[in-house]
């Protein structure tokens, strides 16, 4: 099994809310993860000591983050600093976004 | 000019390599990176000390890493643990790649 290259069954899933699915992979000190969001499936308000930065690869999400909010559509970025609260409610397409973690956050091992 | 939302111009452009874009934008530890590649471009061999992990946003990419090769496509993702070689050359389309990198590396400030 290639450490380089992770097929997909390397790789962990898990619902995190309704409607929305993380897979991860592990490297050493950070974690590759895919997002995939069910048209109208909201990432509940939350914050984590984790930095956080990421891209929205399709469809269309309302990020709140602190005191901000924008609606963001494919190629848009984020960065969630560490302790921040944010929360994301996907609109009428399902999405994809592509948010690594750094350090390694646990309940995704 | 927001922090959570970084646009484009907030962000830094570089060619690291003939027919290779780099765009970054730094958060506090973790740097959002989209590297555009041209038909035939080839980012050349080397290493660095910080692990690097990535996935494939469109186009096809024959990637090098340690003693391992593979022909990449779109949603597929890598690992590239501290210092060991990598190198990609992307092949007919041109291809678009995600890959942050920890801790901010000083070349793209």
């Amino acid at each position: 099994m290639s450490s380089y290259f992770p097929p997909p069954e390397q790789c962990s899933r898990h619902a995190i809310f309704p409607g929305v699915q993380i897979q991860t992979c592990a490297g050493e000190k950070m974690m590759v993860s895919v997002v995939d969001l069910a048209p109208h499936s909201v990432v509940e308000e939350h914050a984590h000591p984790h930095e956080q930065v990421g891209m929205l690869l399709s469809g269309k999400v309302i990020f709140f983050i602190g005191d901000e909010q924008k609606t963001l559509t494919a190629g848009d970025v984020w960065i969630i600093p560490r302790r921040v609260n944010h929360t994301a409610t996907a609109l009428l397409q399902p999405a994809h976004a592509f948010p690594p973690f750094i350090p390694l956050r646990q309940p995704y091992p």
